[in-house]
């Protein structure tokens, strides 16, 4: 923990490493100042109670996922179906990092995601507006089909797709890398039909 | 249970009240017999084991799903995307029934098809097989692209619908039916792409 960042962010990284060691039922705001030599009124002034530090915890952990993802969405110089490509397997890299890496802490982190549901609803409609972004300029470009809604197809694609991606697929159906080409090659061809 | 089904089916009928009833574990082969008001002796001369119940059990439960399947998958006057349309429906049908409609007796099925990997890998392998039939036929008739490999298009398939017919995904991730049609028809396009 450098003292270089922000202290809301050093606040976060003291109850990230809280989780890890005691889980989010037990980790607690003493504790958490504790770690970092200061008075939890401190932490108070940036937090007001241990559910915002949670909340502000997860939102960060989902946005270190949804970011790069983002910056792939934007890269509107390259063609839609390479940028679904990239986010297809940058998704499921980063997924597949937090889920088989670290599974305890995965763990506890999926459990604060799924408990904020606001939280893990506004990242799945995240990805959902970086999809449907994507496949909607891919229309317009002539790259995909114009007989496509776009919303419907992001959603469909985000289905498609969820055997790679979604955390009880990796550790329960674990999908090989093949399985992963065949199956992103096949629904972008989808993509492109009947242009 | 009527009399006249041959004895080990009405030995597994009983035998699904008896799982239905005490779950897996505390099912056992005297309880089946008081059942159907004969002696255990009758019963082990069809079923060595408890084991054996419980295996017999879980393969028909996966035949039922699968018996269907097959069918569609000999349907070879439909094209290849007609019946990979209708085997994805019916399996999503089939398996949205078991999981939603009786979620108790799902558990115990599934965790004792889950005991029998042998058993699940064998259904597993049947449901690909089917898809790998049917993508061969496809390609050969030419209405998807031969630069498919049928096998690898088989497992991908798998994978792409995995959210449409997963358990785990019926139960935490509830796609609806536009998604599913919407998906189906992408990986469909997909297949076709390229002839």
């Amino acid at each position: 923990m450098s003292d270089e960042l922000p202290l809301p962010e050093r606040i976060l990284d003291a109850a990230e490493v809280m989780l890890r060691r005691h889980g989010a039922e037990k980790a607690n705001v003493v504790d958490i100042a504790r770690l970092m030599e200061m008075s939890h009124g401190n932490i108070y002034r940036h937090f007001p109670s241990k559910k915002a530090i949670l909340d502000a915890v997860a939102v960060r952990w989902l946005q270190a996922v949804s970011s790069p993802l983002q910056k792939i969405a934007n890269e509107s110089e390259r063609s839609a179906s390479e940028r679904l490509e990239a986010w297809f397997h940058t998704l499921r890299a980063a997924k597949r990092r937090k889920v088989l890496d670290d599974p305890e802490l995965f763990r506890v982190y999926h459990g604060i995601a799924m408990q904020m549901r606001a939280v893990a609803d506004e990242h799945v409609a995240t990805l959902h507006s970086q999809l449907e972004g994507m496949i909607a300029d891919g229309i317009a470009r002539g790259e995909f089909s114009r007989e496509l809604d776009a919303k419907a197809a992001a959603r469909a694609f985000m289905q498609a797709t969820m055997a790679f991606h979604h955390p009880l697929m990796l550790m329960q159906n674990c999908p090989t890398d093949e399985e992963a080409h065949t199956a992103i090659g096949i629904i972008l061809n989808g993509l492109k039909a009947g242009r």
